[in-house]
């Protein structure tokens, strides 16, 4: 075949990505070599058609360095640079350079990446971020509060007596639980409007500033309608599960001039790449890392000491990620989830910091008086924040 | 709190998903318990306010089965029913309740799904299948084949005339590699426009009805225009990453009247969901059931034997949910992919059945003359599919 003279003639700009491999020591070269391959050409190394092809868009072993797994048996991370334009300016792109084909593969997580200014700069992330969301909700230093509508099966009317009642005790951030969508039972725009009429009612009575937040999970051609239609009904905010909905659709939504509302975002599905420990991607890096360039201002997680089996190292490693300096963009909420309790609010203070948002559920509904169990939350998110300060 | 008369009412009709849990029999119970809330109300059982949400909204177990697993631990099937309305008319929805929250559960694998016609009927699934592809292609009995453009480096120009020799050689469905997005040194419009250009040249010299299908993952604001732009260019099909665009992006192309392509899906990200075996979506649900529900009529996998790691069963297990009865969705395409080579064309025919699409990639370029081994790959074929109905 005769192919014309190679045109290719790339910034020679990269960007890396730290995977962790198992297994043997013997092994991890020629793995991270295909590596190199898998996620850039997909193609035999001796099968190539040019130099120009094999010098500037095969990915390169940057490092391997022996790193012995949790479990003691050999482990390696390896960083791989690839090329900036092999992820275009997309991020459905970005994601699958770092980490499309490999996800098929056991033995292979994704750590961390770095990625250069050059390729930062399409992601303009989070709108608010932890100053943002303080300056809009007027709250200076104390962690935020907050809570989910449910169960899923009441009313857009019981929601909307909830939505009153947990304002008026002062809750920060009411968000609908993720499980309500547009059921029948319960139609978006009915839902919407009435939650967000009552969360400003109350606000016009206590003067507080809470935010009612929808959630805007949805068919791919109706994500943007339902977020236009909530900011139209006078919701404060966005949830968004982007394991449902594509990382990227929470990134349209953050970048939308016309929406301009802060995002929280929700780890249904999407966390289950992140149950390694030998494959998938690294709890910081999918809750932090790509929440942030994925435009959320807040990220939801399971919390240890909840329902779920994430460890104190791994909500650790999301809350720095979190926060991490990445040029550009602005750090967010860890918002630690799960079937947390009032009790456990000085001991989540204490791990995470004033900068993170306590999301309690059930554990508010746990009495007779719903609005003094949210003033309780309230004071025990402050008194801990103090007592954090000291 | 004063609370109207819960006027809950919903049809009674539930949809079933059965998941394997492994883990010790004195648990079973209350974890399936647990997971009849935690995908429905997210609220403890003591906690729920009426009867109503009691009975008509928490899933219901149907059956816990005891099922030893493959490394001959304990284990458990366990099937939980659903009200349909909990999953309104959306696929977004429907994966939520199915598995949005237990996705990140160790110990929890979602094996598969029972739907109701009524909840079906929400989902017209492929346009094509294995009939209507069959029909555009003008192939009758004999596997279909199909390749990739790569590797990624290569301009449109050089992409196309590739395209050309391709389709020369007769190759039924030609593809862009799923890592060609829109990059700068290969935009989209112009290797679109000049890879159907290419094909069509092919197809007018040689009579036969090759597809192109340009690969329309993309961002989430993008993925409808650039598939309208790959129809107005000629394009006879799209390649979508679903994983990378969200499931549910797939879906609205498929149901898209003014589109009418065939839908070929990579399982790129995605794929890294079905990693189990204690976790996850089981490879059937994943890469077949739910690929047919998101309109796929032809789904990529990694077929044992290649450069990834699923097993014989699971990728039997894929063909098999391709193609079983699931009323008013067409069967659709298994394609076994991932480094396959001319030689095992003749098992992957007796693997999977003359209704498979073979994909072969690098290898159809491990010789000097790419038309003779495209004339190789399509008689190899032929020559299996007899073999395979003697």
């Amino acid at each position: 075949m005769n192919r014309p003279e190679p045109s290719l003639s790339l910034s020679g700009e990269r960007f890396t990505a730290v995977y962790r491999l198992c297994g043997a020591a013997a092994e991890v070269e020629a793995r991270a070599r295909a590596i190199c391959l898998e996620q850039t050409v997909e193609f035999p190394q001796a099968l190539i058609p040019n130099e120009a092809i094999r010098d500037q868009i095969v990915g390169q072993i940057a490092a391997i360095i022996p790193r012995a797994l949790d479990d003691g048996s050999d482990g390696f991370e390896v960083a791989i640079r690839y090329p900036i334009e092999s992820a275009g300016r997309e991020l459905t792109q970005l994601l699958n350079v770092l980490f499309g084909n490999v996800a098929l593969q056991p033995g292979v997580r994704l750590q961390r990446i770095d990625l250069p200014p050059s390729l930062l700069q399409h992601y303009p992330g989070p709108r608010f971020g932890i100053a943002g969301l303080r300056q809009r909700l007027g709250v200076r230093e104390r962690p935020l509060l907050c809570t989910a509508l449910k169960p899923m099966g009441l009313s857009p009317t019981e929601l909307a007596e909830l939505a009153y009642q947990l304002a008026l005790g002062g809750i920060d951030l009411i968000k609908d639980d993720h499980g309500l969508s547009d059921q029948p039972f319960c139609p978006f725009d009915e839902r919407a409007s009435r939650c967000a009429e009552a969360v400003a009612r109350a606000n016009r009575e206590t003067g507080h500033a809470s935010l009612y937040l929808p959630n805007v999970t949805a068919p791919a051609d109706e994500v943007a309608v339902r977020a236009q239609r909530a900011r139209a009904l006078g919701a404060g905010g966005l949830l968004v599960c982007p394991g449902l909905t594509g990382l990227d659709a929470m990134r349209a939504l953050a970048d939308d001039e016309a929406l301009a509302l802060p995002i929280l975002s929700h780890p249904a599905l999407l966390g289950g790449l992140s149950l390694g420990p030998h494959q998938g991607l690294a709890h910081g890096l999918l809750f932090g890392t790509l929440a942030r360039l994925a435009g959320a201002d807040a990220t939801i997680f399971p919390s240890h000491g909840g329902r779920f089996a994430f460890t104190a190292t791994e909500c650790r490693e999301i809350a720095t990620a979190a926060c991490a300096p990445l040029p550009g963009l602005a750090p967010i909420w860890p918002v630690p989830a799960g079937g947390m309790h009032l009790q456990q609010i000085p001991e989540l203070v204490r791990f995470y910091g004033r900068d993170s948002m306590l999301l309690i559920g059930g554990d508010l509904h746990a009495g007779p008086d719903l609005r003094a169990r949210c003033q309780a939350f309230r004071s025990l998110a402050a008194q801990a924040c103090e007592q954090h300060t000291e």
